[in-house]
């Protein structure tokens, strides 16, 4: 997929695909009391960092994303002169890292434990998105970056970004958070019924699965209620209707026989159990659960006040994982904190996905938030 | 639970609580192909059929429920002389009875296979709406009832009784359908998941596990699963909001550690377990998921033209499984068969669960209905 993407972008510098290493001498101490050492953070840049170093763009990626923000949000870089895309290798310095607690390279639960000399598993710290952004922060120093001309993420993402305006206000010049904000009941609810899904499959054995037998049909009823929680009911209504499943299933003939959705989903499932680690998973809804910007403060809205960053929120008018209604009342805090706060709100009917199914509608959004000052 | 209403309900004739067989003689043959012979249905009747035999209404219940109408649905019987309800046990009969497939006395998966010898477990044949409603009637002519006053249910219990309207159009004055349409792709979506986390525990066996060892933890997840799209997002934000669990649990110290949805969730799943078989679980979504009025006619509109009761519809405004638009479309495709249609929407924040949890806001729609000609 990159290599696509680099090809296409031949007048472009060529992505930098390396890895960090750091907390050699200290630990990374988290916020919920375990501590990281050392850390490790996998991170992309597409561009290259300009005399003055105010071009630095910080992609913050969603639950099951990578540091390679060309391969999951493609539509958002030039790729020829003069595109109105929001990244343009050729201006700016695109920077995405992996979070920690992930299994793309930065220090996770398949990483060696250097207390054991075995995978972390199940001994593996609860990180929070104040942790990721944390150890952002550091290589973010690391490569010579004193301020970031803006973070920018959906979903945890978003979270990524609003954290990184609170806790290093002078760092960020801007901040763009789509489909993001405290995460409600319903969605707390679909987390938790994620995570019983895998740690009530045998196979998951308390975090210390083998890698040959990790916890597969857990994880993918787990993504497969993911899947559903972010696309929405008139998406699916559309594109899967009654419609018995494509290879000939008829569900009249017996309980196995799928409709089309059923049929989609255990795909989902299937796929992403190829490519994702169970314990990743636990952590990462965990800390998207946790996400709570009053935490480390006297409150919500002291925290929301430590701002300097313009913000842009956007909600998206078909998520249901993250109600608009939930990202405007957000706006609506920290315009009371006195933040500069700017809210729209998507129209797509891809529910929370539309953040990277409907990125040619997001795009100019991104555009706007980025020339804010 | 019964005894008390029937202490409340001194002046009113007892419950007759009692089970029927029949196709002793002649099997029961199901739309899919299977048969069921015998067939027991366990009934419940409060009240007396009066002597013109014009006062029965039937009840159905929904996916967990029983025969035992009262038990559920207490708010609807009429318990002083004068109280406006719509069941009162001194003026009518209603009727009660279990579904074939579920596991409160009707044939069922838990019930002995007259082959085997066994439980019939994975040898249940599969079961559809129309199936259910055939054997219902083979018992309401049992009872000497030739036309029903009415037929009332909401959720499954609202299918069959439209099912009833098509197949047994001179036995039927009346239909009661709250919450009950063709389920959507969201809705096929979720019964999906809810059966594969059942079918994904090693303990489901194929179906074909003992009765000390049920596949509990995927049934209790199916069942928080279910919880999830009975109740709506703002009754889940009212009642548990972002709370940690009440026990004294911080979702911020370990990654078992709940918030409060997450405890009422795991609460609601294992008391399920405790009554409730699995494979009816499976048979009952799936049959919930098939219903099709198109089934065994021509098309959709050919099996409306042949209602001839007067149908009342009830959507709920927060229902995400049963959207009122589509209850509302099912109404309008009604009227275009020239079925005496009327549709409601109910407001409650009960979500789908609002036909028994609001059954208070439902009862007068249920009274106009029954007055109906």
């Amino acid at each position: 997929m990159l290599s696509t993407h680099i090809q296409k972008m031949t007048t472009r510098p060529p992505t930098v695909e390396d890895s960090f290493s750091f907390a050699h001498d200290e630990a990374l101490r988290l916020v919920t009391g375990g501590a990281l050492q050392p850390v490790e953070i996998q991170y992309a840049i597409y561009g290259e960092l300009n005399a003055e170093r105010d071009n630095a763009v910080l992609i913050c990626h969603a639950l099951s994303g990578s540091a390679r923000v060309a391969d999951w949000w493609a539509e958002m870089f030039a790729t020829n002169e003069g595109d109105a895309r929001p990244f343009d290798a050729s201006r700016d310095c695109i920077i995405g890292t992996n979070v920690i607690g992930s299994c793309y390279g930065s220090t996770g639960p398949v990483s060696t434990n250097p207390a054991t000399g075995a995978r972390y598993a199940s001994d593996f710290p609860l990180v929070s998105i104040a942790d990721m952004v944390r150890a952002q922060s550091v290589l973010v120093e690391h490569l010579g970056i004193t301020r970031l001309r803006a973070v920018v993420g959906g979903s945890i993402g978003g979270m990524q970004a609003l954290q990184w305006a609170v806790d290093y206000p002078e760092r960020v010049a801007r901040v763009v958070a789509i489909g993001a904000a405290p995460l409600g009941a319903m969605g707390l609810a679909f987390n938790h019924m994620q995570r019983q899904a895998i740690t009530s499959d045998p196979l998951w054995q308390g975090g210390d699965y083998t890698t040959d037998h990790p916890p597969a049909a857990g994880l993918a009823l787990a993504r497969a209620l993911a899947m559903c929680t972010y696309k929405s009911p008139e998406l699916f209504a559309e594109r899967f209707a009654r419609h018995a499943n494509r290879n000939g299933e008829d569900p009249h003939r017996a309980l196995e026989e799928r409709y089309e959705v059923g049929g989609y989903l255990d795909y989902q499932g299937a796929r992403f159990v190829e490519r994702f680690d169970a314990n990743s998973y636990l952590l990462l809804t965990k800390a998207m659960d946790n996400f709570d910007l009053a935490r480390g403060y006297a409150s919500e809205a002291e925290a929301l006040r430590r701002i300097s960053a313009a913000v842009t929120l956007v909600g998206i008018n078909s998520d249901w994982l993250f109600p608009p209604d939930d990202v405007r009342h957000l706006a609506e805090r920290l315009r009371a904190a006195s933040v500069n706060t700017h809210y729209h709100e998507m129209q797509s009917s891809h529910g929370h996905d539309a953040f990277l199914a409907d990125a040619a509608l997001l795009a100019p959004l991104i555009i706007e938030a980025l020339a804010a000052d």
